[in-house]
This record gives structure tokens, C-alpha cells and sequence, in this order.
């Protein structure tokens, strides 16, 4: 590989919300990458702190055109550039939007288990949760589109929250499943809010569609929000972008967007984007095998050390699904324990709801040596539970 | 002078919206100046890019310590650690706490002519602007405290924005009058929320009087906003502090700027914001000093050769309040002409209200060549005005 994911960067003392733990533990729970960014971000960033004048700043339009050229050159779409709006963070965009395009008391539609954020950017706002439950089937999540219907055409519905590729299970959807979704929302009076944030970490020849490349009518009917923030373990960059094929929601989503103060870019946010979208291509293909990589280390570990977990192969993210029903009725439970036992740090399933429960998410976003340091620390978090039972 | 404030940067094509100008043209109107920041904030920019990881950050005990001490040194009032909130800028934390701490409907006065997003963030919100105006005697602005007390005293009035320094006329409040001002407000059950962002430019021996250092019952009652945006010149760092000595507030406040997705500091805020606050003393001495000197410029300028001009002397800030009503009945009409005749951009005092369609707002953040171009062009758009006239 040109670039370098094995080298262990001490994070400690740096502020960094993963790593703010005790000495001795592992953090593999936040969506947060043990690596450092591309290069080419790196110094387009020094080259900004180096001129030294960081006013008031508007968004040239070689930024859109940047996000644009990077989703034709990835996902084969280009995003017309009149579709785009800059924002400062993916989250911030749906609970802004959750507050102006839906009203207090309503329905906002998701599919549990899902992105714990999801909730409170519904229910902190005042609106309720309504969730058609993933389904599993022997490690293989699917959709019940009748579920789906219905509670798309309760009245009080009317916002989706969809997550492609999905988190925590790491699921693309198809360009069916999609058109299919977008089509019941349409039918229904549904707004789709699509979080693409994960988009570009496809693994092993997946490929991503994105929501607004979907038939016109679907398309227009949709707001996707997509950043350089997890492809480039660039979350504190705080950069994202809008992208809204209908004009009358493009208008009233960019009130939302500047009366909520989001809409304006810290100084590195536009340099930093563009030197990710223009320059990082080399770099997000070798991530992407290193995830790879990584993933099948987990699994081979898994099924050799540790045959009651049941790994959820992931098409895409860094963060895995592991069944853990056979070991444990409650995630957090065992988290927890793992935690005090061995110092590993997992997220519990239960906060993204659903079936979450039966589920640990760990991020394997990490060097080689800290992936076999969490997995043996996982094996004897589990072997231990186990035998306490 | 130690640090550079004469050199001439070319921001044009750098994406300011300061700089968003047609050829020729020179921008002295929105709050940005023409200086870089202080080496030391730069330097400590560099190194947080240099460090390659830009993953979810929190805010460091030591960050707060910064802050308290940079206002005990400078204001010789130091906040309690647990007072200090860091949110990601002052209007954007204006915004969300009238949603949170006032209701649809509500007055939230102000004291016109001031800073032009209060209306925004009351308006935009849902909520009405009451202005008790500022009363104007040859150059001096004083509080109609008669005229305050009636408005504070309206049911509807649950909150009152104060300006200190005051932006654009430039006034340091007293002691004597913030107190005054807190004690009706307390009468009233009126919530202070004063934004104190340009405090630390205060000109010619004049002291600032933080807020929360007033008598402890009148602090208790109020938010102040503070940030090294305006000091250091570094609007785009996207930093800021709120100061609420009183706890109830500080909670709910907490979940505004939570909710609002205003608390997460970007990769550079804190380290910037350290490095301001710890290493920027002498420049911001050199800064105010030379801030000084182009006001005696300016006054000097326009007191020779327009005489129809009278400048209102600011005790802070770098924005001047140019009373042009012996000139034309309309600021916005005149700024027009001026920019059109000449490429002089300045603010026309209009978007303030109160009397500000008889003023004209002046940024002099500038090396002293570029003040002396802009005040040629003011000689030449207002002598061709008046000819016009």
C-alpha cells in the first residue's frame, strides 16, 4: 500500500471523544477512524492555517463542482450543481430539517435498528418515532414493504429517515429496494431524508445508488445528505452537502439550513472538502481494503475463537454487527461487562433499538496490532461472561 | 510594533465574503479585518493540521481555564470555571437561546441602532423585536431609562439583547448603567443575554464591564456571550463561550446548544481558542493601539475635509458610526452612490434601525494604506453626492 494504516497514533490526551478512557482500555465504539486522514487533506489544511486571515467565508462554487466530479468519478451519478447547499454537519442537517419540514406531533419513519442519532433528532424536536423494524433472517436484513406501506400511510407520517448504506449493519441497499421505498413514499405524501454519510465505504465490489439518482419523480421528492466526514475520518472538519433535485425544497430547506446557523463554513471545512473530493481517490481505495481486511480478520477470529457471536458481514462501513443472542439477553449488559473485564469499549445494540439489543456494533477502523489487541480482548470478555452465567 | 499590521494580504479569490468584490472595489463594511490573526494562533493551527486526525472532539477542562484567565488578566473579573459553555459561535447561540428561553410571539427588546442579526435571530423565530432606542445628543448616545423600564415591563418581554461594547456606535456601557439595566430587568423578570464579542477592543484607556461580574443577583439573571472572533480576527474558527453563573439556566441553555447541534468544537476551535486566550495578549495590545490610531486618522480626515461629516467617537470595536445626515435622508441610497462613484463598500446604518438610515458604519481593520484609499473614495462619493444633490 501507498499509504499507511498500521501505524498506532497515541490519541490520548488529544481531546478526542473515542479515547477519552482509562488508561489501559479500547475504544472500538464511535464512528471514528484510528487512522489519520489523506495526506493531501493534511496539507491542504496546513496551507490554510499558513495564510493566516480566517474571516467570514462563502462557499465558491468549486466546491460544488468538487462533490459533484467526486460522485460521478465513485458512484457513476453527477449531482447537478444547482442541487447542492453546503452545510456543517450531516446531523445537524437532519434535526434542522426534521424542524421544518415536518410539524410537532408528527410521524418521522424509520427502519430499527438504525443510527441512534436518528432519534433524537426526531423526538428532541417534538416529533414521534414510528420504526418498521428491519427483519432478520439467518444474518440477512430485509425490509417488510407491507410494514412499510402501512405506517407510511398513517396521516401523522410524514418524514423518512433512511440510512444507505446503512448503520450499524452496514447494509447497501439496492437500486430496487430504494426505488421501491421512494415510490411508497411518494404515493404516501412522505419526504425521504436520506443519510449517505457512509457512501463511499463500500466493501468487496458493492456499489451504492445514490437516493437521487432514483426515477426524477422519486429523486425530487428527497434530500440526501452525504460528507467527506467518515470516508476521510474528517468528522470535526464539520462539512456536508445537501443534495436536493426539487427547487421548492432546496428554497425552504436553505432557511432552515442559515436560520439554524449551519450554513456557513469554518475556515478549513471548504479546503479541506475540496482537497478530499479532488485529491482522494488513492487513498479512500486503500481504506477500503484495509476495511476489508479487517473485517475478514474479525470473522475468521469470530469463527474459530469465539462460534456463539454470529458476525453480520458488512457490505459496506466499518462498523460491524455482532449477534450475541446466544451469549447474552442484554448488549448493554454485556458491554459492559466486557468493558470492566477486559477494557474493550463496544457500543451496545440497544440505542439504535429494533433488535438491538442481541447486537454489539465494534468499529474495526483501526490498525492490524489494535484490531488483534480488541479481539482477543473480546474473546476473553465473552469467555468470561459466559462462564460467570 | 512587534506584530505586522501595515502589510496589504490580497483576500480577493480567497472565498471572504468580505472580499467578494468586483475589481477595484474596497470593502470596509462587514466586521472582518484586514489583519491575519496572531502568529501564536497560527502556529498552533499548523500544528493541530500537522497532527492528521480530525475525529469527534471534547471540550478540555484546560480550554475553560483559557478563557477565565484571559478575562482575568484583561477584565480583571475571572468566571467561574462551571459558568463556561463552549458553543460554536455567539449568533448562532443567540438563535437558540431565544427558541429555548423565550416563546413564539414574545417581545425581546433591543436598544437601536445595534447589530443587525438581533432582528434576525428574534424575527426569524417567531418572536417580535421591542427596541427601546438609543437617544442621540450631539454624539453621545445615552439609555432612555424611562422608556426601558415601560418596555421591560410589558408582559410579553421575556428577554432583552444587550449589546456591550456596543456595535455599531461603539459604546462601552458603565457599571453604573449595566447595573441599572439589570435591576429592571430583574424587576420585570426579563432575561439578559448580552453579547460582550467585542469586549476585548476597547480604545484609549476605556475598561469593559463584563456582565456576570455585576452584583450577584442582576448576574444570576443573565447569559453573556464572549468569544476571540472579533479580538483575534478569526470569525471561521467557529468558537465561542457562553457565561451563566446561574445553574437552572446553564441546564437548559445546555440543551439548547445540544440540540441546536451548536456544542461540538471543530478539529481547530479549541486549539485555536487555547492559543488566543493563553499567547495573544501583546497583540491584542498592538492590535488596539493601532485601531486607535486609524480612528484619529479618520477623525482627522474627515474633520479637515468633510466637514458635512461628523464622526461619533466609538470607545471600542473598529467600527465607526459616520452621522451623514447633513448629506442625504437616506444611508442606503448614499452607501449606493458611494459604491457605484467610487468601489467604497460600507455598511448604510439603515439595517440597524433606529436612527441608522442617517449613518454610515465604517470598518477601519486595516493597514493604514488601505484606510487612506478609503477615505479618499468617502471624500470623493460624498464631495460628488452633494454636487449631485
Amino acid at each position: 500500500m501507498q499509504y499507511d494504516f498500521e501505524t498506532i497514533i497515541d490519541r490520548r490526551h488529544t481531546n478526542s471523544a473515542k479515547w477519552n478512557v482509562k488508561p489501559g482500555e479500547l475504544p472500538m465504539w464511535i464512528a471514528d477512524m484510528d487512522f489519520q486522514t489523506a495526506p493531501e487533506i493534511i496539507t491542504a489544511l496546513k496551507k490554510r492555517a499558513a495564510f493566516g486571515i480566517f474571516g467570514y467565508e462563502e462557499i465558491p462554487t468549486s466546491y460544488y463542482e468538487a462533490v459533484a466530479d467526486w460522485w460521478a468519478t465513485e458512484h457513476h451519478f453527477r449531482p447537478q450543481l444547482d442541487w447542492l447547499m453546503f452545510c456543517t454537519g450531516v446531523v445537524p442537517a437532519i434535526s434542522s430539517i426534521v424542524r421544518k419540514m415536518t410539524a410537532p406531533g408528527d410521524n418521522v419513519l424509520v427502519q430499527a435498528p438504525v443510527y441512534n442519532m436518528f432519534y433524537h433528532s426526531i423526538e428532541n424536536n417534538g416529533r414521534h418515532t414510528l420504526s418498521s423494524d428491519l427483519v432478520e433472517n439467518d444474518g440477512q436484513y430485509t425490509i417488510d414493504f407491507t410494514d412499510l406501506e402501512q405506517k407510511l400511510a398513517e396521516p401523522l407520517t410524514t418524514m423518512m429517515i433512511l440510512c444507505n448504506p446503512q448503520n450499524p449493519i452496514g447494509i447497501v441497499w439496492s437500486r430496487a429496494d430504494l426505488q421501491h421505498i421512494g415510490e411508497l413514499a411518494l404515493k404516501h405524501h412522505v419526504l425521504i431524508l436520506a443519510d449517505e454519510i457512509h457512501c463511499d465505504l463500500t466493501l468487496n465490489g458493492q456499489d451504492y445508488t445514490p437516493f437521487s439518482s432514483l426515477s426524477a419523480p422519486v429523486a425530487a421528492n428527497s434530500i440526501s445528505c452525504i460528507s467527506p466526514s467518515k470516508t476521510f475520518n474528517v468528522a470535526a472538519l464539520h462539512a456536508a452537502t445537501l443534495i436536493m433535485p426539487d427547487q421548492a425544497i432546496r428554497e425552504r430547506v436553505s432557511r432552515a439550513i442559515n436560520n439554524d446557523e449551519l450554513a456557513e463554513p469554518n475556515s478549513f471545512a471548504i479546503p479541506g472538502s475540496i482537497a478530499a473530493y479532488r485529491e482522494g481517490h488513492a487513498w479512500v481505495a486503500e481504506l477500503r481494503t484495509k476495511i476489508a481486511d479487517n473485517q475478514r480478520q474479525l470473522q475468521t477470529f469470530v469463527a474459530k475463537n469465539l462460534p456463539a457471536v454470529k458476525v453480520i458481514e458488512a457490505q459496506a462501513t466499518y462498523l460491524i454487527w455482532l449477534d450475541i443472542s446466544a451469549v447474552a439477553a442484554d448488549a448493554s449488559e454485556l458491554a459492559t461487562f466486557i468493558r470492566s473485564e477486559t477494557g474493550l469499549f463496544l457500543s451496545a445494540g440497544d440505542v439504535y433499538r429494533g433488535d438491538g439489543k442481541y447486537f454489539l456494533r465494534i468499529n474495526i477502523a483501526c490498525p492490524t496490532a489494535e484490531l488483534t489487541d480488541g479481539l482477543k480482548r473480546l474473546q476473553a470478555g465473552i469467555e468470561a461472561y459466559m462462564v460467570q452465567d
